[in-house]
């Protein structure tokens, strides 16, 4: 049995990132009727909207669903406290130290899994009381560790540093991709980029669009000096790049990237001035397709790519 | 049967990287007796010296083996000489356009792979008629590629981009690794740093004892305005990123460097002042081997590995 079929009473070890502006009630829905884990991205919703599209995900399906929650955001007392009314089963959290809320979340009955991008902070989240990890690479989109670890050199690094239920994440986008993270020590993977471009995500058409033209070399680290993030090389980042390469400070930088950049690009489609999150595998997305088919697909690939796979 | 076994007539599709001050004749023809495929490193070597390397691995080895030859090497004409006087059987090239030397190699029976990173080099590699193709990721030590896509990005492009026998490389040092390199649609892998590390390497004791106590992220991409190299952060790491990060040009970047940083380092073992090229895996390598020993457990976990892969 898988282990993180087990902990999250799902059918498939596939998780759809909590991604901004992106996972709303109707991605996370469907992919979990589709037999995977969707989670709603807290970190693009007022708290309201927030109980809104809990209440939404409910009356969509009867399956297991979590909320992702970046620990940074700023009214997270309320947050946590819906989360908790509102009997979320799952949360994810990202972007700040498990110390502070795990242990308030498991208190409650809450499963909690945690996003990290190095092994030491594995090891923080074993300490913490996590149930599972989410261990996401350097080639992931939006934002991002400061250790640069890919993928594949981070997995089996977590895998060895923890014996917890292993999520990876970045890079992953097929089912070939699936049985590599598999290989490489995890039990479930984390998948972002794809969902983002789904029928049922909440992003802009427009930026949907774009997405499935792009080609490697198409989406860039940048920011490193405020807080990394993976980002298309639009008309924005090409400001922000000409900054970091002459110098510019973090307060120069802050000041070129201003506020609710991620809202303009992704929600609203302002494709030169909003900041546009997404991973390196979008250069392998090339339509827009509903989530049960885009499930099956890799469920099938994976399948198939295990099958092939010969002794040596 | 394996593509890249049948290719280079060896026992396992296992490529030891050609690195520069690391890979002299001890380390290739070990590789090769233990049924891989030892690559010479051109690079670091005047061609008389190459010269005698072939020679020395022909007295230790009746297996196949090859030379690394960075394409941007200026005594280009008399290595390319030496190889063919020399009967080398397999040349890996690098660094530059496969158009100019692959025909040349071909018509006097030289097999060759060509080494890229993103597809659409694999394209131009396969209208240059080159054998197979190396895909090298952005955590790979060393030089590296401007768009910095990752191991679990890039060979799923490039495989879908060619149908030409394809040997992935960067983060491979276990048999995990390698497992899902396979998964990602390579045929084989070329190994930088696990083997740098190993007894048989020609790299300073320093340098090899510095690598088993690297965790994550002491390696960083730098000098990305001359030509991108992954280096261990060391003192001269340090100076390089400080002036990058302050905006410093080309040129004054060139001035830093100097020459001959990484013979400094990885063969005379100046830790502080060397340029210590190595891969983001560096970390999860913590002892220094025999090549056999270590081609033994790469074999072992791969089979272990792939045999525990279950279907969803």
């Amino acid at each position: 049995m898988n282990r993180i079929c087990e902990l999250f009473s799902i059918r498939y070890p596939i998780i759809q990132g909590g991604m901004v502006w992106c996972s709303g009630w109707r991605l996370a829905s469907a992919v979990s009727e589709a037999g995977g884990l969707g989670l709603l991205g807290a970190g693009s919703m007022h708290p309201e909207t927030l109980r809104d599209h809990i209440h939404k995900t409910r009356l969509a399906t009867i399956k297991p669903f979590g909320v992702n929650v970046p620990l940074l955001y700023p009214e997270m007392d309320t947050i946590m406290q819906i989360i908790a009314d509102e009997k979320v089963p799952i949360v994810f959290t990202s972007a700040g130290s498990p110390a502070k809320w795990t242990g308030w979340m498991k208190e409650r009955g809450i499963i909690v899994a945690h996003v990290v991008s190095g092994s030491h902070f594995a090891v923080k989240c074993e300490q913490a009381g996590v149930d599972a990890i989410v261990a996401e690479g350097f080639e992931a989109g939006g934002h991002n560790g400061r250790d640069e670890t890919t993928t594949m050199a981070l997995i089996p690094a977590v895998r060895k540093a923890t014996s917890l239920p292993l999520i990876a994440a970045g890079g992953i986008a097929s089912g070939r991709s699936i049985a590599a993270a598999m290989a490489l020590g995890a039990e479930g993977v984390q998948i972002g980029s794809l969902f983002a471009v789904s029928e049922e995500s909440s992003a802009h058409p427009g930026f949907k669009q774009l997405i499935t033209s792009l080609k490697e070399g198409d989406t860039k680290l940048a920011l490193k000096k405020l807080a990394p993030v993976r980002l298309i090389k639009n008309k924005f980042f090409e400001k922000i790049d000409e900054a970091e390469q002459s110098g510019a400070s973090k307060e120069e930088l802050s000041l070129i990237l201003g506020k609710g950049r991620a809202r303009k690009g992704i929600f609203e489609g302002d494709l030169d001035e909003g900041e546009l999150e997404i991973g390196q595998v979008s250069a392998m997305i090339d339509k827009i397709e509903p989530v049960s088919t885009i499930i099956d697909r890799l469920v099938t690939e994976y399948n198939e790519t295990i099958g092939k796979l010969s002794p040596l």
